[in-house]
């Protein structure tokens, strides 16, 4: 077995199936795109299991708490992973995790932004390790996201081809 | 003529002027940066022919409906579009769209972010067609853009030498 | 000495130590990740010489006025020099900058976002020259960012090896 999948499966961790979008909504994007050995992985959103977008909803400092924006920063990046396990076939592949922009959904008052997408981080170099797994980063917040979703997180990474 | 330009044209669309800058304000920027067989796109925002910023200014989701900012995306395409033309010298020169940060000045109830950014991304992937125009995006909303435009939206691409 | 340090001296310009977080806060990211001959650089914000986050903290717009977002930029500018120091040893090996995304901590009024930005992008292009310091950018308002910072800044760049 993949050395990644192993370890989500060690973890306890499952990826979501594809993103499964509100009725009357239209994504006319690519999830992930790829040139060379550069992946672009487009903003990503916490999904459930079904591939449907994940409660709770709502902005960090008004209706949810740092633990809970750490949690649903942690389902991106197992959504970002169920894309990125599609496209490519088998997450080893990711040979260099390099930059994500960590988006939090956040009232004008909450400060914690760089707390909540840490969820996301910490997860990647747990399973990527120090070397490969850590990345730039912005972890900063946004008036809105779509849908109300509490984080939006996008990544680019180096894959072997 | 050149296929890109061809579409556009038949489309009834044209490319806006260099943009115009409000009085006593200074871009130190490049609009197109160009690093070998890629470019890195400036946010650009919605322009009249002329180059002067497009009406209406405004937030999503307060002064402005999501028909008004799906317009104002379609006019960024465009503007970008013309800085590309100017840098390129022939819009075919694109050979890959690979990434889009959508911005949306956004009242921080509007959800709506990516049926506005869309008005660029389909545009987009109407005259590139799907194989080079479509994208990695994220469709996000903004407390505030420059002057209070509507969208803004920045954009790496793949071009030929 | 190396050319852009001996400005940065003319200038009167000294760069920050490393960053010191607030306690009880940890940043699991890479301030400058490398791949081949290019360089990702986190979003950084304003440090005092000591490597804490500099004062004053607030919103444009709100607690503070454009002169001093300026400010904060242009002290970014010196702690993404600083991280690029300890990184590549020497900042003459910064052969092209590429592309900044600049984030202003913004009142939902606020409109002037780019001539904050400024302050980081004239000092570089005052520091390396029109041809290698100039970028492509975007200049936006955010809800929010880390500890309330007025100003955060991230960027890519080509380097020598």
């Amino acid at each position: 077995m993949a050395e990644i999948e192993a370890k989500l499966e060690k973890l306890g961790l499952a990826l979501p199936g594809p993103l499964v979008l509100p009725p009357g909504t239209k994504m006319p994007i690519s999830f992930v795109r790829i040139t060379g050995n550069h992946a672009y992985v487009s903003g990503h959103v916490p999904q459930e299991q079904d591939g449907s977008i994940a409660e709770p909803m709502g902005k960090l400092g008004k209706e949810l708490t740092v633990a809970q924006g750490y949690e649903a920063a942690k389902l991106v990046a197992l959504s970002m992973l169920g894309s990125l396990k599609r496209e490519l076939g088998d997450l080893d592949r990711v040979t260099k995790w390099l930059k994500v922009l960590g988006m939090v959904n956040s009232d004008p008052e909450f400060k914690e932004t760089p707390q909540v997408i840490n969820g996301f981080s910490e997860l990647i170099v747990e399973l990527y390790g120090q070397e490969v797994g850590t990345h730039a980063r912005s972890a900063v917040g946004m008036a809105v996201l779509p849908g109300n979703v509490p984080v939006e997180i996008e990544a680019e990474a180096e894959i072997s081809l």
